[in-house]
């Protein structure tokens, strides 16, 4: 049987340009008003910094800078840890991208990429207090990017990887992780994957039903795919089949690259083959992280009281309407419809709960309390509601404090 | 004859650090009052982000991040240019320190360099309204903290270097210069010589004479002392005799390494030799920037009238009280002194001018005109005053204008 007819997607487009070393850029054209609304708001960009201390005469610049600063200095050359009480170390978090799969645009590079990471930072500010920066690279080899991000690490309290192709993105995470005593977080990979954990946990009380007890299918294989898939198995799923725009990954295909031999050996417990379209038979759950579109004849084979979670942006996998007429339950990554899994619910408070703690590392067990967390912020959940909505008040807090209790445990 | 005798200073400890690759780390060992004012002014760290955009409800998160950011991620993807004006690139620069030779502090690493950077940030925004950020990396080869900075440049308008060990800096801000479409500005070389050549050129305008007449001598050949005797040239003086630990850089002395060499082919026109002593007969001005301490018989052989710009913190090579004995006119780095010649005047200015002005680079033009209007902030100068004080309004503003000016001539 034929795959699925995908569009190309970030997945794909990724995993087309990254083969070894540096990926190639995404060509791009387009007309663009600079005097709308969106431009407006960019205008001279969107994040600025500013002194914590007041700077009024010789005297605070004396403690401020030379020679006062010089006492400090010295006490951190002393004794490191002391640079997380005395500098922005303590409470900032660089958000790192080298613009290679920027959203669904692709390889848009570090200019690009800007936007998105100054964006990103205003929530980190705005959702948790936490002091975030851009740091946009030209990219290159995993070796350049892993050596680029070790280096400046001293500054930071942590590192947000962002917007980086797969499969890059996991040896580059799995590396600085190793290397670096802060906490490294690829929030495509886990901000996403802590999400649809929660969406899910609250889909399943809707249904009084059992998380381990799902078929999953997942439809992409890039950095959220596979994320998504190991934070569900880490939850008590077994049986997940991940696709991608070849259709199954089964240990049959001899097609597999990368990171997609692991994916085969880890998942689809029944050896399912062929199209998404046979994964699809009897499943109770789709995840569509991918940026392609199902036929709708796929989707009446999934199981009665399904759910389906097309989060691909702007345009869902299934569009919300075709998905209710086969799924008891839907999600999408979009505001304008109901239940948004939105890595702005998990992120902020990770980040704020692991700097809190001191943590070294984001572990599994901070990212299961944090799904939690997200999923009990909806007091009583329904098909409608099974997430927070990302302006829920108190949101990242009770990410932190999940985050916080994972750390001490 | 013997060279004076050196006490260990920064050029010197940074010297014996450098050779090939990266430096070693400086034992450091002190206690330290950490409830004292100047951690407490510490606490937390100076520095902190906003954003500049509000971000009340869904409309406004549409506009600052997905959906609406792509439409200028691709505009910027398709024209770079358009980065300076809808990112935060435009007004930001990072403060880039490996930690190698902070203060005089040594080699204390990025984490005791972290106070130093943010200090200088918070400078930045107060005096020019620049926002800085610290980049503070673990220390490496030339070729290492080249590729870092080179890799993360996109993110900013301009790169300032600082507390970087000689003869490291030189080749890292020489070849960052040339791969860099933006601004480099080491600012321990730059920043100095800016300020000492204002001080210089107010100095005589009191004394009433031109600076091609001057006979200088420049003690320390490290980042400073090569950058002050390098714009001193530019700015006409023909008769600069550089020393360092030893003595008389000359073409005589077969112990030169590394820019000294150089140095020694481009100055000393009368061919002088031996110790600092030897070099100060007759000698109009002594620039200090070394950390070493110069004999009183020595300085008893300067020309009448003569000039002792003493800049070493928190010690001067020559106490202003000495000074005053065998000169006219006596500035040092230190604040409860007359004539402080202070980075500060410089720095924010400069920046504050090119990223206005668009410069790709700072050039020579651009620091003299600095250097001019810096001592044109003091309409009368006098011998207790040749340079403006750090909060006399308006200095940052006028060296802005002068960079702006010689960036368009």
């Amino acid at each position: 049987m034929a795959a699925a007819p995908f569009h190309p997607s970030r997945d794909d487009l990724s995993m087309a340009a990254a083969g070894s070393g540096a990926p190639e850029r995404a060509s791009v054209a387009g007309s663009y008003d600079l005097d709308s609304a969106v431009f407006r708001a960019h205008e001279g960009g969107k994040l600025a910094v500013h002194a914590t201390q007041e700077l009024r005469d010789r005297a605070d610049l004396s403690l401020l800078y030379t020679p006062g600063v010089a006492d400090v200095s010295m006490a951190i050359a002393e004794n490191p840890s002391l640079a997380s009480r005395f500098t922005s170390k303590r409470n900032t978090v660089a958000v790192v991208s080298d613009g290679s799969a920027v959203l669904g645009l692709g390889n848009i590079g570090p200019l690009g990429a800007m936007p998105v990471m100054e964006g990103k930072a205003v929530l980190f500010k705005h959702f948790a207090g936490v002091d975030a920066v851009p740091v946009c690279m030209e990219t290159g080899s995993v070796d350049e990017i892993v050596d680029a991000v070790a280096r400046i690490a001293p500054t930071y309290g942590g590192i947000n990887l962002e917007d980086i192709s797969a499969p890059r993105c996991f040896e580059i995470e799995a590396r600085l992780k190793e290397m670096l005593d802060i906490p490294v977080f690829h929030d495509d990979q886990h901000g996403t994957a802590i999400v649809v954990l929660a969406a899910l946990i609250n889909a399943c009380r809707v249904q009084n039903r059992e998380l381990p007890d799902l078929r999953v299918v997942v439809s992409g294989a890039g950095a959220a795919g596979v994320a998504v898939t190991r934070l569900l198995q880490r939850a008590g799923l077994t049986d997940v089949v991940v696709c991608d725009s070849r259709g199954v990954i089964s240990l049959e295909r001899t097609d597999l690259t990368d990171h997609k031999p692991r994916i085969a050996a880890t998942t689809n417990p029944r050896g399912v083959s062929g199209s998404i379209g046979d994964a699809l038979v009897g499943a109770d759950l789709f995840v569509g992280v991918s940026g392609g579109s199902i036929d709708e004849a796929d989707l009446a084979r999934m199981a009665p009281e399904a759910m389906i979670f097309a989060l691909a942006n702007p345009t869902p996998e299934v569009h919300p309407d075709l998905a209710h007429r086969y799924a008891a339950i839907v999600a999408t990554g979009r505001s304008d419809f109901p239940n948004q899994i939105n890595n702005v619910l998990a992120f902020p408070g990770v980040f704020r709960g692991a700097l809190d703690s001191g943590a070294r590392q984001i572990t599994e067990a901070m990212k299961l309390a944090a799904a939690e967390a997200i999923a009990r912020m909806v007091p009583v959940p329904t098909a409608e509601e099974i997430v927070p909505s990302v302006f829920t008040p108190g949101v990242a807090e009770a990410v932190a404090d999940a985050v916080r209790g994972a750390a001490d445990a």
